[in-house]
Parts: structure tokens; sequence; C-alpha cells
């Protein structure tokens, strides 16, 4: 499955990239495959790989802060796999089919 | 912590009530406090329990669809709990003191 | 179509609730359908009214704060109304049909 | 301020890349900077702007579709601009800055 996660503190003041960094580098040592956006970081994996790694992204953060919050969102469709990059280039193929007619 | 989720295939068709019930389902049975809105299901726990609840919603809805979107969004706030009538009631204190001044 | 939403400060320290309570202020005074959950309001209307309201609020609390986080979802299915209701009656009947079998 | 939306069918089936592929297009057309992810497509601009855009991608969707879904969070930061680079620039600056030390 795909999912895209954003995780940062409310509570901590408008700069909170030193946050975010922290849970990046998480992403980064988990070995799945993942794409950081600004408005948020993509990985791939099964459910126990993927909220593994969001969990220990979550808890360090919230070690430090007050409040965090936290939004998740999972594509999880059957028999597919290299999707961070896959979704991305069906869509493009799509596009350029379009333009070519 | 207090979570929002909301599972539905995205596979089968308009009609997505008879899944989403089935992970309706699956949350009054754990014993979590929990709310139903129109727009997703409402539940109070740690991660673990949180956690542990929406994979098996995500996961009933997986067997029978070929794709399924779940997003979640975390509220984490230090040392508060009853939270999902709590922070309605807030505000409805909040909003009451502004109509008296 | 029936939307969530949630806007928040990000930049002013751990409470947000008078700034929360200000735009469910602006929802109640629009005069569209809304209810207030613990993790957002869910309002029912058209893309005009819906996004007027949010727009609304968001500038709201733009105007006092630094940073701003909004999250909305829309399910907008063709044909249907009073769905704040009425997708939590459907889902009910569901398992009241599921416990009787 | 910077967003990432998604939209998509649920009615149609589990493939929705020429749906989805629609609404890439018409951000592509509307000018304003915007980067393709595999969850979402992420756009730059006022409220205006943006919610112009995203309306017209729902609406497209909505023309042949019977049920859309739509997500979208914002980052409204004042007197920040050019963030959709710049969120991550400043992100791989500070996870440098770790490795350095």
């Amino acid at each position: 499955m795909v999912v895209i996660f954003s995780t940062f503190p409310t509570s901590e003041g408008e700069r909170v990239g030193k946050y975010v960094a922290k849970a990046i580098d998480i992403v980064d040592k988990s070995g799945l495959p993942y794409q950081t956006c600004s408005m948020g970081t993509i990985i791939e994996g099964s459910w126990d790989e993927v909220f593994g790694v969001i969990k220990k992204c979550h808890r360090a953060l919230r070690k430090g802060c007050k409040r965090i919050y936290t939004t998740i969102a999972i594509d999880d469709r059957r028999g597919v796999k290299k999707r961070i990059k896959g979704k991305v280039n069906d869509l493009e193929r799509i596009l350029k089919r379009k333009i070519n007619r």
C-alpha cells in the first residue's frame, strides 16, 4: 500500500522544520521506499511496515512536544507494487496520450 | 489520543454502506470510546489500541474489495483524556461565554 | 455535498479552543446544516455555500495567527440530500439488520 | 498558501487514472506552480486561485461520475512564498546539518 503522512507539533510555534526533519530521518532509516513532498511524506510497504515507521515518527515528536497532529491517507490496491513512482508514471502516460490525439 | 478515521472501497460502486458498517461493528466490539459521524468514526485510546482497531477495519474491507482508501487524523495532546466529548464541551463553553458577554 | 473540515493555528501554542470556537460561530451563522465533532465540523451544501463558509473561517483565524492548518474532506454523491444525519441513519439500519439476522 | 488535494471517483471501479489525469490537466493549465505526487497534487497560490482550480477539478470529475471524494490540506503561513520547493529545501538543510555534526 501507498501511504502519505504528515506529523507536526501544533504547540511549539510556527517553525516546525526541526521536528519534521526528525520524522524524515526515521523514515529514511527504515529502508522503505519513500518520497518527501512539501505537504507530507509518501511511503510504501505492508501495513505493519508502514505503521511501524509512522508510530516511531509520531512518538519521536511526542517526546518533546505538548501536542502533535498527524494525518495519514492510505491507498491500498490489490496486486500492485512500486506505486510511488508507478502512479505518477501512469498519469503521465494518460496525459501524453491525450495530447497526441 | 483522539483519532478520526474513514475507510471505504473505491472499487465497488457508489454504495459503500455495508462496508462501512462492517468497520463500525469492529470499532463497537473493541470496547474503545467512539462516535460515529457522517464523515468518519472518532475513537480514543493509546496508539496501539486505536491502530489495532483501524488495522482490523482496513483488513476486513480489504478481503472483499479490490481497492481501499483510508484516511486518519490524530490529535495527540499530553495529559488529557475523555476528549471525544471533552473537546466539544470546551468549545460550547467558549461559545457560551462569548454570547453572554 | 457533505464536507468535514478542521481549521486551527499551529503557531499559537497547544490551546486552540478560542480559535476553533470562532470558526464554529461563523458556521453557525451561515445557516447551513452542520454538526460539531471533536475532530472537525461537518457541513452540507453546494460547493459555493460550503467553501464560502470555510474560506471565512480560515480567514478569521488567519488574521490573528502566523500559521494556519486546514483539512477538508468532501463526499459528493449525486442525487442525495440531508446526508449529515442520513449517512449515519443508513449505517444504523444496516447494523440493526445484521444483528436481527 | 501551499495546498495538497486529491480528487477521485469512488463509484467507477478501481481504475481512476483517467479521472485523476483530467484534474492534473486542469491544474497544469491554471498556470499555478504545482507538483504531482502519487497521493495528491500540490499547488501554491492565494485562496481564490487555489480553490478556483480545485473546484474546476472536482466539477470536471463530477460530470461523469456518481460519487466523488476529495481531500484537501492547507498550510497557510504568513509572509512566505515558493514553499512547494522551499519546504523540502529547508528540511534537506536541517537534515544535512544533523549529519555534519
